[in-house]
């Protein structure tokens, strides 16, 4: 629950709008709501400044329904991440305001826009094509959560000069994602040319010894570029939120 | 090099304190030094807002002299990390004024006090005692680069109520930086109650199954709190960088 | 076969209603019953205090159809494990008074109510919602080996809150199971606030790095709260055979 | 902090022995103290039914002994694991009271004999001579816990009939630690003979495809005898540990 | 080839029935026929003592084909192992002699009954029912290589008397394999009961920890029984070429 | 971009053909092109004396078409690799002239026959049949790059005589790459007979401890053949790229 | 205890030269002898044809006499393995009729010269100089199981002809025994030129990606020579005993 | 043995200088000389273009030596690699102009300047000053194998424009070895900018999750450049063999 709708309901009750037993029962559920299957934490978003995202993938089309309309009911928007796209079909019967990106395999429902929270942009860069779903998935996070965002696709360190002909976009970023696959390289680059916080991202995108993104997650926690920080592979929605806690700093 | 040498070098220009010939010569050497067995970069302040910083393993005493005279004729402050007691005897001859931290096996020569750079304050928390010297390199670190430090340790997760009593100086930090080893869950917890950037570092404690702190670089890489951004495995220095570029957004 | 039937099986032989020549027969099926594919373990509720159970994976109908007959013959209430939803329904058209449990992927045929054995209740906490399956199959076989059962569920470390509002449900357990996935934290914070015997049961929920459930598994190991001991990853019936084993001692 | 302590300390309030300032002021202390290295858990013996145990490795002697003395002040015995005999030697001169045990390598200060708080026999059984520093742990620290402990070394399943003629012994437990390097089969063959709870212990024991106890790690985990459950490898401190709190239930 | 064609042939040539350049052609072939994807090694019954067999995983129907019509043209016997069911069905139209063996995945074209040129039997075991796959390949291939084969399944560890009932049965062995899954206990049982040679066959049964036999694998090449020796996982096959070669020595 | 493109383009100037306006927007493009999804690297035939490949997996049809039509706009030539029958058949009805080889997985489009570069033959060989779509991908590349090219399957070490008859083949080639999956020695012999430069290329051909080609891989990074040097698993592009520059030295 | 001592001393019984009751104190430690630290295995040799021997490593000085005293008061010779010599200096002072060997780290105590049991000769292949100690442990203890033994050392896969040259002794032997370190491809090659038993030997020779033998070991488990079977490794003295068993099938 | 010692052996045939017998015993021992502990293969030279070189790990100094002067008798040069100081020291006390090069751990003993065989310059780059012992073991081998070479050292991704200033040096080479340990990501970049084979070496230079060199070797195997070829972990021996043989092309 929002820190807005707290204050909202407080008013209420100061006004006489509320009565004060339901205001209790309101409150109660503030720290979280059981729904047998989840206990959702509406108490994250004021402790955490982030509201509690559904991550998709193992829950059953019923379990994310229950927590989708647990937490809209409370006016919280809301982000599904790793939803597969037949998954969503069933859910926008159900929640048709709301909105499947297949590239990310997300779904939001937006009560309303974003505050705009972070200072200043949030730059995905992917190193290839393939890497785009997670760069998609991280810029979509960012958004959702407030933030000014910007992308650069292909720009892996095979060919340099598409790199470095972005001098200025990286300069005038704030935080930037980085989302590699293969031998991860990119951030380790990027890291030595900038003076910005660079969350990195591996991917699975390869094959053989790239073990499902294992090399590329090794390069990256090994990188000789001081200061760069790695989250899971294909774990853009979590490079997302660090990015977004980053730009309020 | 740090900008303040470069802008004193071009007033010694104008001032015709330095002529011209010698000023380019100085310049000249500013991207890169030629050491033979190391290209010292000076371009790196300037770049990326941190001065280069010696790792210390597997280089021989000659070379860390070689690198430090180097650094330190350009008027840098030195920092060497993961530099065994034995070596840093022979280098305290040489540079007198040099300071060994044996706890975090660093040494630092510091030519003038740190300017603070940092906005807020770097918080390092460890979750048990034999953590301390990834903690301690970390804070050194932090405290090197100019930051506000403050630590905690032995706050682990088998006693919850440690950690939940030090509420406030969460709360207070800019950034906070969780060093654990064993299963490595503190930084979950952690990134589960504040609403700032968490930068995890596992440490190469425990025995067994720990595999040399792959349990807990797993555990963290998992972590269900999201925005928690992990290190590698003993790197208290890298979270230090990482921190200190975040402290700076 | 259960106790109680030999004891019958010998009052019958007592009482004149069994030829000896018969009940031979009877007792030299008990150390096992050989039906080619498989050596039916009639022998273990006597040795073990809990009937041989059925892995269902890699087994063919035909062959689960011909243990389960061997059992049901000798009266032995019976449970398969691991069984895909395509295979219980052949199953249940041959023994339409069994009973698959699909959340849960086992299956049933009881022959009468499971005896009440153990002395206090099991509790089994699930970190996620997507662990559930796992411990679905851990609620269903302590319950099937006679034994009190209660859960909770999606209390993970992320919001700590969820799980301190528990503590008297914790305090009032007998043997605790724990089931989590991604960074398998849960397990440690329990342990670390109740004198119970806690198993941990890591589960495959999670990408990446955390490698079909050995991120959970390492976690559980390293687990710096003394006391937690571990089982297979997704092995809910194994957490629940020791739990069931525990509560009687 | 033993609850009997605490009565104590309280009855002296009561009698007017102990001002209440100063009662407070140890009271204070109970969650835990802080060292600075280190916060003393005073508060787990209540919590847990166990005091806190001193992880040896990776603390300095001074580290260890600032520990010692906080317990020890408090009246706590103190059990010291994976303590090299080096460091065990200035211990002992500090505390000449204490005890080293060389082949379990751990240290002991007991304040007063252990209450004995379990209800049955805690038998450790070890596969190989090579096992045993791990099996000693165990039996110490599950004596030190206040638990009857027995002991059966060298019955690995090469040699079955060694085990089989221990057939009385492992009826009358009432838990088993099974300790095994190499291929781990011993609990399974263990676990399959009694209706105990069987605790498995991997060790490093072996070489080469061992790899330092992994190989008898994963045996026991996909141990095919119902009922096991696993600590990590030469953890014979956590298998006691779990034992002691099955042993209460 | 096998040793009687190139007999018969030479008799051919001496009874004038096979002119001397025709010899020639058919003996130029004999170390192997180049068919463009495969070089069939007619020369391996010779050098061997076994044909070739064709391995059926990533071969296309039409390159099985080929090498099938190229050794049956020889007079040898073909044996397809790791084969599709649906594979076979277009090889059985071809070779309508063929025999498909559905549980082992083998297919057999057998020009004349194999030769009995083992010593002793060939006892192959199952530690469970879902490891009769893997047995039976080892079963079908020793069988196809001339020698007596028999079969125990589902005489796990967990029961040991089911194993201990078969005394008789491994002492009458000349070789035995050993086939078991998850934690692969059974081969060091076995081994420590005979005194014959026994090869361990991991197999891929297990979830989990087993990781796809890597558990079974490690536990049998750590077996404390001296003298097992160990083949790749799931390869009945390759067990049972070495016990037909240990057979004949 | 070709390099006689870009003579022709600056021909085209001085003819006066080209206004240099035009030119000009060429060359801009030169380094790179911005498709959005894609950077094309026009510059790396320059840079590299090879042409931009684009790989096939993990990217859709849509991005394989826009990345195909900028280069081929271009005079490029295009190979595309690891591209799935499916996808291929919508890309051939946009472009009729490309080709798809189903064997090597790749589509080729010419736009003119390649340019002979190479001095020598590449000598491609396969240790199985099974491993023939690799080698294809490598003598496909190969082709596309300008060599000639030779090719031996099925010559594994298991049957060396097949491959010592073809010792004048392997004296004859200038590179030779081998093929190999199970255990990978292969490159090893190959290695040891000839004075040639040899690249291996380990394929996951096999099943259980080969684990997708790592036993191969490994076998061959630890080849005692001094100058062997190897390529990611099933990586025929890789070889034939290496294998074609060091054909050019 | 070895066959022939039992008769001794069951004539003994028979002549009036041992009372009854000593005979029976005698037998009675027959199945094994609790020496608290080891249970010594006297019934081995009557059970599996081979006495138990001594695994050095792990094991004290102390523990090792005890267990040989034991022994060799049965009459029984004694091998201990994996001896550091540092330990045998210790022993022979006891044992001073022991012999070390420092190449294979075995010791012996012969009672009597090994009964010559094998049929054939037992051949030993090593790959490198390097891999001898560990075919030099198979050898002795081949040899002190009472086998005829060869060896040949130093015949790689880089250099085939070293070991083509040695076509006739490989074809003599009745058992080939092949160590190798690195790739470990030795074993693959032999298996195709013989149609003996070939018992593979991994070693950990080698350094980077051979990860201490797993790259032989890996490679010896996917060999393409059928029939190949494997030991752990380092492992010649396993090697040996299944040696030693195929040599009397 | 050098082709050209070969030809004057002939010549002093043909001279009368030398009987037929002796020359006959001479060439006899040229497929290799039988040392009991080692095979030298001087026919090496002949069929590979270099001869045999002593791998120094795990090789007694008295097989070292008896290999030594096998070979220097035959004319050959010798290089011992991977040799420690301590036992090259007893080496220069029999070979006093042998000489050891304490950087690159290896020994050489020339008889005569080697031969100059390759067409261009071998560049040897490193990443880091801690990768020098590698790049110096390449850089002696290529010279020894009769290449000229040169070397850039510490020009890592991290600070681009140190490797980028060396433009023309790159452009220059023939072959160029690229060493870096940590990410491994600097031959991606080297070979994203020059049209010559680069070849990979990892080196084991970092900590942490560099696993020894893993980090490094992956990356260079995942490589987005392609052309590159990755030769073992701190393999600069081989590194340097395959260059030779390119250079050579």
């Amino acid at each position: 629950m929002h820190p807005e709708n707290i204050k909202n309901l407080l008013q209420s009750v100061r006004d006489g709008a509320l009565s004060i037993d339901d205001a209790l029962q309101h409150l109660k559920q503030l720290p979280y709501q059981d729904l047998g299957c989840a206990q959702v934490d509406h108490h994250r978003e004021l402790r955490q400044g982030m509201p509690e995202v559904i991550f998709g993938e193992g829950k059953t089309v019923e379990q994310i329904l229950a927590i989708m309309t647990a937490m809209s009911a409370k006016g919280s928007s809301v982000l599904v991440t790793r939803l597969a796209q037949e998954k969503s079909r069933k859910i926008l019967t159900v929640f048709p305001a709301a909105c499947y990106h297949g590239e990310a395999r997300c779904l939001t429902l937006e009560q309303k826009p974003p505050e705009q929270r972070g200072k200043g942009t949030i730059l995905v860069i992917s190193a290839g094509t393939s890497d785009i779903p997670v760069a998609a998935e991280a810029l979509l996070t960012a958004s959702f959560l407030g933030n000014t965002v910007e992308h650069v696709y292909d720009v892996g360190v095979a060919g340099l000069h598409r790199l470095l002909a972005r001098g200025e976009q990286l300069a005038a970023a704030s935080v930037i994602i980085v989302v590699a696959g293969m031998e991860g390289a990119l951030p380790s680059v990027v890291g030595g040319l900038v003076d910005k916080p660079v969350i990195a991202v591996p991917t699975s995108v390869g094959y053989g010894a790239s073990f499902g993104g294992i090399a590329a997650l090794l390069g990256m926690l090994n990188s000789c570029a001081a200061g760069v920080t790695v989250v899971n592979i294909d774990n853009g929605f979590g490079a997302a939120c660090a990015a977004s806690l980053i730009n309020r700093v």
